[in-house]
């Protein structure tokens, strides 16, 4: 596996701020990397079994070359780990090891083991220090950055967590050659999101150049970065969420919707796929409500059919609830304050905006237009 | 009950800063304060079975005053509930009030039902208002101020945690007239520490007014509002725990030891009982290494007789473990930072400060020196 010079993209967050390496081979630099910040650190890895086999090997050797032997946990791989039972699991293994406030948890997977992983190192000890090391295309461009971590809730996803910025981000994009395409597509429709949301000259780039994105050139790592820049600069607007932060939802409060709607069943939609025909509908809703032009939604659709993500309700397999029934599960969505319909819309591409008091009536003819049961009925 | 005008304790701790209430009849003012501060705001109260039977009404008469119609969660009482599955009880109550990030989880109770409740309110949603009603002296001066917050971990004592500086704490003195006087005089123990630490004033006019503090006269309030004051400077110097406030451990690595080596059975020693026994250690260990007078320790025993709290390791009833044993449980203690003894020991009353790389050969000899069986022996 080839080194190359990384990429680095600073988060400024005053006495919080960290760096986000990103570049091919940085598993085998991790110790490294990590020593040079946290010297004579110990350190705990937490992993899932499948990311475990095709990269802790080489994890393990890349901080051991920095004179790190961490303690692993390993977690069995899906959503259904983000529990309560699990996080008491990972807390307990990194008491087990003896770490100190001082030492580092390093996650090493998808956005399930950062998750979880993060809310473990931020109650530990009431806050170790936490490396992320994102192993899917959505974990490098999304929960990266942001410090969120959490677990799911029977009430809801995410519900319960604590925020706490990682120290170091490894960003390795070699990695996602062993992806399976559908998983790095959906990860691709969290990238096009921060093109859509204030970087129409990233989307612009992405229409031209998705396919080296895809093919894993110097492109990717460069794509990469410039939505880790654009979520970083959210971030540091916004870092507890009580404003502006809210923008990159575009596209969660529809695409949520729908996760609900089909039981998070990942067969049918895994949540980049939500996320992009929640993006193609707030565009296409935007236009509706005369925010936007329709040829900005169009614009939007062809990309995401270019790609291969599923841009509209009819490309999920499977029959969906009524309109009646996706915006109650709308309504349930955490984004919802004190009762208010709160939406991403958009002006156009890369020039979306917080609506609040959206009236539910609006919402509801439009999911009725777009249901895939009246597109067949008319 | 009489509603005087309390004293009001500011904690500067910036953007964070709060407000501590300490006067006689603040439960029935409760929803006044809080919807004074957080204007529309829903709330939990959090309790335990006990507290709930002796206070619950009034603060619920108090809060709904204030036009706040509090959800309920009762816990059982005792150091037990400080576990993940009674966390997620918490958080699964809250939950389902349906309650949002802006508002606010109450804490009526002691330092256990202080600890989860905050956890709980740090966690939800990543993070909701906090508001602590202290319903023991402990408490008030103690777990009310510094943000601490945490459940146990089978591998120890608050090692699972978050800081979450409450937005409100109402410290109301009259709830403290129905506390069995051994609970009181152990959270005396705490009080008098803030004098020991860095307030000779505190501790001499505690030795001629301590009667009063039991007997719950305006000096109850003024007393509480000192040691109130006393942790803020030292946690407004060092919110995070990497440096000074380690000093608010004070009789701690000692107490911690005792009370491990009686299985936490708090029918031999409660927490106050333990710091009591280890401040008077720790001065009798500082004299012993000349760091102190022999004088000033004889005060601190005398004081702590006075007010009937225990002061030798003789006093507890039953038989300890040996020096030896008592040692591990001090290198078992997590303010153990990198192997090295860490104790706070003192120059004289209120002059003390944090010892690095105290010999664990000096401390095995003064435990064996100092223990019941040697004495007996001797």
């Amino acid at each position: 596996m080839s080194v190359d010079q990384p990429v680095t993209v600073e988060v400024g967050l005053g006495d919080r701020a960290y760096d986000i390496l990103i570049g091919s081979g940085l598993l085998s630099r991790a110790g490294e990397e990590i020593s040079r910040r946290l010297p004579g650190t110990r350190a705990a890895v937490v992993t899932d079994e499948n990311v475990a086999a095709a990269h802790l090997d080489t994890l393990k050797a890349g901080l051991e070359k920095g004179g790190i032997q961490p303690t692993v946990i390993t977690m069995p791989p899906g959503e259904k780990t983000k529990s309560f039972a699990h996080l008491e699991e990972v807390v307990d293994g990194i008491l087990a090891a003896r770490l100190e406030r001082g030492d580092v948890v390093v996650a090493l997977g998808g956005g399930v083991i950062g998750d979880l992983t993060g809310f473990a190192a931020g109650i530990v000890r009431r806050g170790m220090n936490f490396v992320q090391v994102p192993t899917s295309l959505l974990a490098q461009v999304d929960s990266s950055v942001g410090g969120k971590t959490g677990i799911n809730s029977p009430r809801g996803k995410n519900l319960v967590g604590v925020f706490l910025q990682p120290r170091l981000v490894l960003a390795d994009t070699g990695v996602l050659d062993t992806l399976p395409i559908r998983e790095f597509r959906a990860g691709y429709a969290e990238l096009a999101k921060y093109g859509l949301i204030d970087r129409p000259e990233l989307f612009a780039w992405l229409e031209v150049n998705w396919q080296k994105v895809f093919a894993g050139g110097p492109e990717r790592a460069q794509a990469i970065a410039e939505a880790c820049r654009a979520k970083a600069d959210v971030v540091a607007r916004d870092e507890f969420e009580t404003g502006d932060r809210a923008l990159l939802n575009l596209g969660h409060t529809f695409g949520h919707a729908l996760e609900a709607a089909t039981q998070y069943d990942g067969a049918r939609l895994v949540h980049g796929e939500g996320v992009a025909i929640g993006m193609a509908l707030a565009h296409r809703f935007s236009s509706r409500l005369n925010l936007a032009s329709p040829d900005d939604a169009a614009r939007v659709e062809t990309h995401l059919r270019a790609v291969g993500l599923p841009w509209r309700m009819s490309d999920i397999p499977g029959e969906l609830p009524d309109a009646e029934a996706l915006l109650s599960f709308i309504t349930q969505d955490k984004k919802v304050s004190r009762g208010a319909l709160t939406f991403i819309l958009t002006r156009g591409i890369g020039q979306a905006f917080i609506a609040k008091d959206v009236p539910a009536s609006e919402v509801l003819s439009f999911l009725r237009e777009n249901h895939p049961a009246s597109r067949k009925a008319g």
